[in-house]
C-alpha cells in the first residue's frame, strides 16, 4: 500500500492528535498541589474563560497577562524577607572593613542581633541597608555574592535552602498560566537584581519580566569592560502604588490577572481589577501555622489588613493556604 | 499494510523535515531588501553562529537579546524626530488654552515656526515639551491622542504616514533575528509611551519590549477607575549612557547584539560588543540622500560622528544605505 503525501499528512494529523489527547489526559489536573473547592474552581473557570476564542470572556494572547507578588506570595517570608537575612549577612561579612558600623544605626543593631529595632520601617529600611553594602559593586559581580548566598544559606526555621522555600501550589499556576499563553511577570517590593539571580531556574521567569525595586546604576567602562555599577541611591521603591507604576513602565499594559498576598500589593490588584473586563485577583491568606505561619492584620512582614478588606467587598479570590494547598512546598 | 505507532511516527518525522526543507528553501532569502554583500553577509554569518547547536558560537535561545535604536535606525528621523513633530502639533493644538506660551519659551518659537530656536538642545528638550503638553493626561488617554495624530499626520517631505516611514530592510531584520529565537527590543530616546502605541503592529515589538525615555507616573483612582497620570517631571532619559542603564533596568541581561544610528547610541554598543563572545554590532549609516537623507558626523538630528570611529577601531558592520538596502520604505 502506498501512502500518498495527502494521505501521510491526514494520518500524521490524526496521530498527533490522538497523541495531544493521551498527554491531556494524563495531566488534566493542571494544580495537583490545589484542593478541590471553589478556590481551584474559580482559577480554573477564568483560565478557562479567557482562553475560549469566541467566548465572551476571551482576552486575545499579547494581551494575557498576569503579575505576581514574590515574597509570601512565592516564596516564604517569616520570620523575615529572605532579602533581610541576606542584608543581615552581608553587614556581618563586612563589618570588619567597616568599624564605624559599631556605633552608627542601624548597623550596630544589626550586629548585636537586635533585627526590630534595625528596620523599624520595614521594606524601605532593608533597601537602604541593602544599598549600603552593595554600592561600587558591578551588577554581575553583586549577582555572583547573591548566588553564593542562596548557594549557602539555609532557612533559620525550616532548613531548607531559600530557594526551596518556594510554594509548590504557586510554581504549578505560573506552569499553568503559561500553558495558557499568559505571559507571567513577577512584581515586588524586592530587590530587582537579588531576584532575577533565581528567578528563571525556580519559577520559570525571565529576567526580562521580573520588575522590583531598584538602585540608581551607572555605565562605566573599566579596563576595557563595559560595567554598570551600583549606586547608593535608590532609583524606584516596587511597593504599595509603586507596583501599578512599575507595570505601566515596564509592561505599559494592564495586567488581567495578579496575585499578592500583603496590603503592598493592594494597588496592583486594584489597578488589575477594577476596570471592567474580565480579570482574576487573587489573595495569598497566611493560615497554615502548622505547615507555614498563620498571620495577617497584625504582621510585621506580610501585613494584609486593608487588602483583606478589600477582597470582601471586590469579591476577589482568598487563598487559605491551610485548606486550600494540598502541599505547600515543594518535596 | 499496516504501520505500527513507532513506523507512523518516523514517517511523520520525515514528513516533517522534508515540508520544513521545502519551507526553508521556498523562504531562503530571509532579507530579500538587503542586496548582497559584506554587511548582509555579516548578518547571517551572525545569526547562523550563535543559533548552531554544538557550534564554537553557540548562544543558548534565553540569551539571545537583541537591542534595536528606533529614530533614524528603524524609522526615518529627517527633517526632525517624528515626536518633535508630534510635540509641535500639541503646542499648537493647546496654544489657546495657554495664552502665556505666546511669550515664554520655547513655546513662543515653536508657535512662531523658528524650531531651530526652540530646541538647541535636541531630544532633551523635546522631553520638556512633550512632557509639559501632556502632563495630567492618563497613560491611556495619552495614547489616544498618539494613535489620532499617528492616524492623521503626514510626513512633510515624503506625504506619507509616519508609520510608513519604516525602513523595511529592519522589519525584515527583526522578523529574521526572532525567526532564530531571538527576543528583540526597542531601546530608544524617545518617549517610551509614545512608541508603545505603534510598536507591536509596525514591528512587532510588545509593549513589555519597548524601552525609553519617561515621565513620571502616579497612580490614583478617580471615580472608582484606577488610572497612572503622567507628571511633570521626566523620570528617565534613554539616551548615551542611559541606554545600557535602561537594558540593566529593563532587561537584567546583556544584549547580544545592538543596533543603532547615532552617537546616542554608542554606550549601547560597547555594552554589547565590548565583552568576549560572541556578539554583533550595526551603525546604519544614512548615506542615501536620494531615497532617504545623507548625514552624519554634523547633522542636528541623528549626529553619528564617535560612533563611526568606533565602529571603524572595533569592527562593527556599517550599514551603507545608498550601497546595502535594495529598497529603503516598504511599498
Amino acid at each position: 500500500m502506498i501512502f500518498s503525501t495527502d494521505h501521510l499528512r491526514t494520518l500524521c494529523a490524526a496521530a498527533t492528535i490522538a497523541g495531544a489527547a493521551a498527554v491531556a489526559h494524563a495531566q488534566e489536573d493542571p494544580l495537583p498541589s490545589w484542593n478541590d473547592g471553589e478556590t481551584k474552581s474559580a482559577i480554573v473557570a477564568f483560565v478557562e474563560a479567557v482562553s475560549e476564542e469566541g467566548g465572551p470572556d476571551f482576552v486575545p494572547v499579547p494581551e494575557r497577562v498576569a503579575t505576581f507578588d514574590n515574597d509570601g506570595t512565592l516564596w516564604a517570608e517569616q520570620p523575615m524577607y529572605t532579602q533581610l537575612a541576606f542584608a543581615i549577612d552581608r553587614v556581618k561579612a563586612l563589618a570588619d572593613q567597616n568599624p564605624d558600623w559599631k556605633t552608627t544605626e542601624p548597623y550596630s543593631s544589626i550586629l548585636k542581633g537586635d533585627i526590630a529595632k534595625a528596620f523599624p520601617n520595614g521594606v524601605k529600611d532593608v533597601l537602604k541597608v541593602v544599598l549600603a553594602t552593595h554600592s561600587g559593586l558591578t551588577s554581575d559581580q553583586y549577582a555572583a555574592v547573591v548566588r553564593d548566598w542562596l548557594e549557602t544559606s539555609r532557612h533559620p526555621a525550616k532548613g531548607a535552602a531559600y530557594t526551596k522555600m518556594v510554594y509548590q501550589p504557586m510554581l504549578e499556576l505560573l506552569a499553568y498560566l503559561r500553558s495558557n499563553d499568559f505571559k507571567t511577570f513577577i512584581v515586588s517590593g524586592g530587590g530587582i537584581d537579588f531576584m532575577r539571580v533565581f528567578t528563571e531556574e525556580v519559577y520559570g521567569v525571565p529576567p526580562e519580566q521580573v520588575m522590583g525595586s531598584s538602585a540608581k546604576l551607572k555605565f562605566d567602562i573599566v579596563d576595557g569592560a563595559p560595567v554598570l555599577l551600583k549606586q547608593p541611591e535608590m532609583d524606584f521603591i516596587d511597593d504599595g502604588p509603586g507596583k501599578p507604576v512599575g507595570i505601566g513602565t515596564h509592561i505599559g499594559r494592564k495586567p488581567i490577572a495578579a496575585f499578592g498576598n500583603s496590603d503592598g500589593d493592594l494597588q496592583m490588584l486594584q489597578y488589575t481589577c477594577l476596570p471592567p473586563g474580565p480579570s482574576f485577583c487573587l489573595y495569598v491568606h497566611h493560615t497554615d501555622a502548622k505547615r507555614e505561619w498563620a498571620y495577617d492584620r497584625k504582621a510585621t512582614f506580610g501585613k494584609l489588613d486593608k487588602g483583606l478588606d478589600a477582597a470582601a467587598s471586590h469579591g476577589w479570590t482568598v487563598v487559605d493556604m491551610a485548606k486550600d494547598w494540598r502541599v505547600v512546598f515543594p518535596d
